[in-house]
């Protein structure tokens, strides 16, 4: 069990709604919900019976966790402004250093690493959480927390964990663009996109059972120079030719 | 049910293991597996009752279908070799075109949309099969029998087929380099690549619900300057620097 009871969340976006109602669940107690805007505040709030707070003043200084679920460009600031409180302070992004926290006595990172949309529900229990404490104590309240959520608890440094962010940037966002480039050269030749979701499904399955490098295939891999120069002939847009091109000499030199 | 009953499989590889045993098990009749590696032929024919054959000429002319299943660069060699068949003769290619078999009386192709090795078992009942006849007769044989393997069996044309070969590589062949690269930064860093398992398959998932462009999400996305820069300084590998670079310029030009 976590040392952590009460809980403070600061930050009404898609990550403040599903963690505060993943905490809410597992029988935490949501003290209060902060937000500028005071209607979306109470939102958040109303789901998980906290009190809605719109000026931080009136943030109490008795939880033992403050949860700053705001986008990263404005962590520092609402930090600074937040009062002198005891318990963990701590935010959920992958890419900002927990040093930004340092004013406070015990802070921390709290990331979970999943894609989050206020409109999808979110099956936490499978959702990775990366945990980082200024101390140990701060660290082992932090992943006990994370284990009431989730059975994929890790603890990374912030060294680790931007780079992690780097991966999950290229594993997500940058495959989810090749699925949407071959969508749409799908679309434009007719062709069902239905045609390849068994390849795709079996692409990410098989990335999962070890090193991807060794599930390796295509004409780039065995270095076939004729279907290689057949395909940008057949790319009519210029913008996927290079990346095509550039993908290819990188899976060459791999 | 098809009109293909006798089947003849030209080829020993991957392809013509696994193909021959799914024909075979749908209740087929393999004749003849030819491969001029006397053993490879012996071991494929053997498990699927059929007369293994290493000249081309004791090929039998009676059989309804004969199954190309050779490297794309071997095909019109092999077709050239073949004798004067009545029955359809068909290759198993994503990029090569029908035409490359225009002298038989009946041609076409018969494409299973899937990664093979040999090691691997395949459900053929989720491959999808794209399937392109010389004439109306011969492609509704060729449809008739795939559907006799899988539930996902297609028409394409020569072009479509070779756009669609485009599509795949890019789908799978570059998403599974992605996917190394961060592999590889997760070795790098002492991070279990566990981490991301969770991510890459939600990925995969939510590109097979529509259009993958209405999921993209991320820092090029929100063209966030700030986590780029910061991204690219991150990464040591200078290939892996101008991947990001470009396939970020990709996502922004969106």
């Amino acid at each position: 069990m976590s040392s952590i009871k009460k809980v403070v969340i600061l930050g009404t976006g898609n990550v403040a709604w599903h963690l505060s109602f993943a905490l809410f669940k597992a029988g935490l107690d949501l003290v209060q919900v902060f937000g500028r805007n005071a209607d979306s505040a109470k939102e958040v709030a109303k789901r998980v019976l906290a009190e809605p707070v719109s000026t931080i003043n009136d943030v109490v200084e008795n939880a033992d966790l403050y949860l700053l679920c705001i986008s990263d460009k404005n962590i520092a600031e609402v930090a600074k402004k937040l009062p002198e409180v005891k318990g963990i302070v701590a935010h959920t992004s992958g890419s900002v250093s927990m040093d930004v926290l340092s004013q406070f006595q015990e802070y921390g990172v709290f990331y979970p690493l999943q894609t989050f949309k206020k409109s999808a529900e979110v099956v936490f229990e499978k959702v990775p959480i990366l945990c980082e404490g200024s101390s140990n104590q701060a660290e082992s309240a932090l992943m006990s927390l994370a284990f009431e959520l989730s059975e994929n608890v890790f603890s990374l440094n912030s060294v680790q964990r931007q780079k992690l962010h780097v991966a999950a940037v290229i594993a997500n966002n940058f495959t989810n663009h090749l699925f949407a480039q071959a969508y749409r050269l799908c679309a434009e030749n007719n062709i069902p996109f239905e045609v390849l979701h068994p390849l795709i499904l079996e692409t990410a399955r098989k990335a999962t059972l070890g090193n991807p490098a060794d599930y390796q295939t295509g004409p780039a891999h065995r270095k076939d120079e004729e279907t290689i120069g057949k395909h940008l002939n057949l790319i009519e847009n210029a913008a996927l030719r290079d990346l095509y091109a550039l993908i290819t000499k990188s899976i060459e030199q791999q």
